[in-house]
This record gives C-alpha cells, sequence and structure tokens, in this order.
C-alpha cells in the first residue's frame, strides 16, 4: 500500500503497531482522525503520551494508580484490607472489579510462573505478596488466576512458601460456566465440577 | 467497566471514541501502550497530533500531500495529466493507486451527492474539477466512484455540467468481479455485464 503522504504513513505505521490492528484499519483510524479538528487530535496524542508518563502503580498491590496508593488500598474502611485476591495482571482486577462481587484488595503478579517462557518466580511480585501476608496479617489468600498449568504451579508455588502462615488461601471456583452446556463441557471441567459439588442452599445463596 | 485510574480512564475513552473501537478493545490498546517505553509512546502520540496539524491537501486535486501539490500532480513526466479520475475520497486514490494501471491525475470530491445526508453538489469538489477540465484542456475524465444511487447521480451531474466541453468522459468498468460466481451475482450487475459485453480480445488484453 502506497501513501501519497510521509506524514500520512508515519502515522499510520505507528497505529499499526498496535496488536490487532493492521495496515487496513490503521489507515481508517488514521483518515478518520484527519477528518476531526487540529484540537482534538492533539488533544488524542496528547492524553495517551502523558497517560504512559504520569501513571503509576500501587506500592502496595502493584495495581494502576494516579498516586502511590490505588483507590481500592485507600479505601480502608469500605474493603477488608486483610483479604487479598492474587491476580495476574491488570485486566483481571478490572474483570473482577465489574462484578461488584469482591470487597477485598489485590495483588498484583505481573505475570505468572512459566518455565518455557522462562518466566520464574523471581520475575513475579511474589516475594511483596509474602511480605504483605505476614505485616498486614492477613486473614485469606483468593486466588483468581487462570485455570490452567502455569496457573495451577503458580499457586502451588506460593502455597508452598505460606506454609508456615496461618492465614487461609482459596481459590475461585472451577465448574461449568453460567450459560454452558453440560454436553460441550471438557471432561476436566466436568470432572472437577462433581468432584466439588456444592450443597444446594449454597449454591442458591 | 469501572477503572483504577483516571489517567487510564481518559486514554481509553480517546482510543474508544475511534470508529470500530469500543472500551474492551480500547483498554487492551491503551495495556499495550502501557507496557511500552516512554519514549516510544511519546513518539505514538507526537506522530499523530503532527500528521494532524501539519499534512495538507493538494491544491490542485485535494489528495493528501506533504506539500501545495502531491506527489501524482508534480509528476508531469510520469503521469498523463490531461486524464482526470474522479473519486469519492482519499481511499479511493489509495485503492486505484495500488493498482498500479493508472497513469493520469486524480480529483477527489470529498463525497458524493445525496440529497438524503443533505449533501449537494455546492459541499463538494466539483466547481474546481470542472475549471481543471476547462484551463488544463483535460482529453478524458474517468469516473471511479462506488456503483449505487449516488455515485451514478454524481456522475449524471458532472455530465450535464461538462456538456459543452469536448473532452471524454468513461467510468470503470462494472460487471461480475474476478473470482465471483455468475448464480450469485445480482440482475443489475449481471443485466450490466451483459449489455456491456467486450470483445474476447480486449478482455484478454
Amino acid at each position: 500500500m502506497q501513501l501519497p503522504s510521509q506524514l500520512l504513513e508515519n502515522a499510520v505505521s505507528e497505529f499499526a503497531k498496535l496488536p490487532g490492528i493492521g495496515k487496513k484499519t490503521a489507515l481508517r483510524l488514521v483518515l478518520h482522525l484527519l477528518k476531526q479538528e487540529v484540537d482534538v487530535v492533539q488533544n488524542f496524542g496528547e492524553t495517551i503520551a502523558k497517560m504512559r508518563k504520569e501513571i503509576k502503580f500501587c506500592q502496595r498491590c502493584n495495581n494502576i494508580s494516579d498516586d502511590n496508593l490505588c483507590t481500592i488500598c485507600k479505601n480502608t474502611a469500605g474493603r477488608n484490607q486483610q483479604l487479598i485476591c492474587v491476580v495476574e495482571n491488570i485486566r483481571d482486577v478490572i474483570a473482577i472489579e465489574s462484578t461488584q462481587q469482591f470487597n477485598g484488595t489485590y495483588h498484583v503478579l505481573g505475570g505468572i510462573i512459566s518455565p518455557l517462557d522462562g518466566i520464574g518466580p523471581d520475575q513475579l511480585n511474589i516475594e511483596t505478596l509474602l511480605e504483605r501476608i505476614v505485616k498486614e496479617e492477613t486473614t485469606e489468600v483468593l486466588f483468581a488466576l487462570n485455570p490452567n498449568i502455569q496457573g495451577d504451579t503458580t499457586i502451588y508455588y506460593i502455597q508452598r512458601k505460606l506454609g508456615q502462615t496461618k492465614c487461609k488461601v482459596t481459590t475461585i471456583a472451577r465448574g461449568i460456566s453460567f450459560g454452558g452446556e453440560l454436553e460441550f463441557a471438557d471432561e476436566m471441567t466436568l470432572a472437577r465440577s462433581i468432584a466439588n459439588r456444592l450443597p444446594i442452599q449454597q449454591y442458591v445463596s
């Protein structure tokens, strides 16, 4: 694709670097911006650059934050600070927050133990999690990691490290998705959902 | 979707203003940028803003340009300056250029006559086209507009205005797409492709 202007070409290739955006989509986005006022596009560029430059990570849980502590860690009145939900990344925090079902705090690992990808415990925020649990006298650690081998390995590793502490360790339930169909569920999921069956009262509440 | 930072929220809503990008995709793009170096993101923002601020439109054909005249209009040696291809927008110029089959110049109308959308001839670059044809002693005007009622109306309008000039007026061929299947073609297209049938020699060349 030959473009008639170098400025256009540069803008298109910047957009095309983003994940899931090819050159054709990038061109469509750039031509859209070209139709907007200069101020609007200026503001677009500045907002993105400012975000990257000024955003901080919460010193306690590594969540994204405008400050040294994120809004969840600061909210000592409304949220149980002794319950920590361990997640892989910030997207998981946003997903769980949008359910409005969790009133504890988070700890973002920044990844998951995966020897095949060369990611070991040292590259993750595991040490700070262990320190937090001791220092803050955490009562429960809830693991909300993706249900795969890497996730299970990470849980196993951290649980072993926690051996001496008295805090409760839980994981999110695994089973048949709401709206899912039994006949299409994989054997592993179905087997787990039978092994971990719940009394009806608990299920309904 | 509740985001943990105002800076993040702003960046996401800037991306979500782009066509075809929802809030979830916007978040994915922003989190991707958040993982890049500050310089990279700074450059992204500046490139986009600079593009909008500094880009020009060719004074002759309204194509995008880095200068007062676009590269196609400047190329008097390599391109037939008396052949004008009339297109709706810049995307069409890029599409035709990528075929490498056209060696004339363009004229970008900036839209198409569409009374239902409130777009009349006065809002388009038609007057400048008519002036160009007279002044430059254009020998052929080739209409490459989308084959629909608005496209045909626009051709009809311009052709009537051209009444007194001697320049040849043509339109791109309409027929069955290459690789298309006859049985799935609509009646209108099939009928036109029969009415405008070509001698085999001409088709092969």
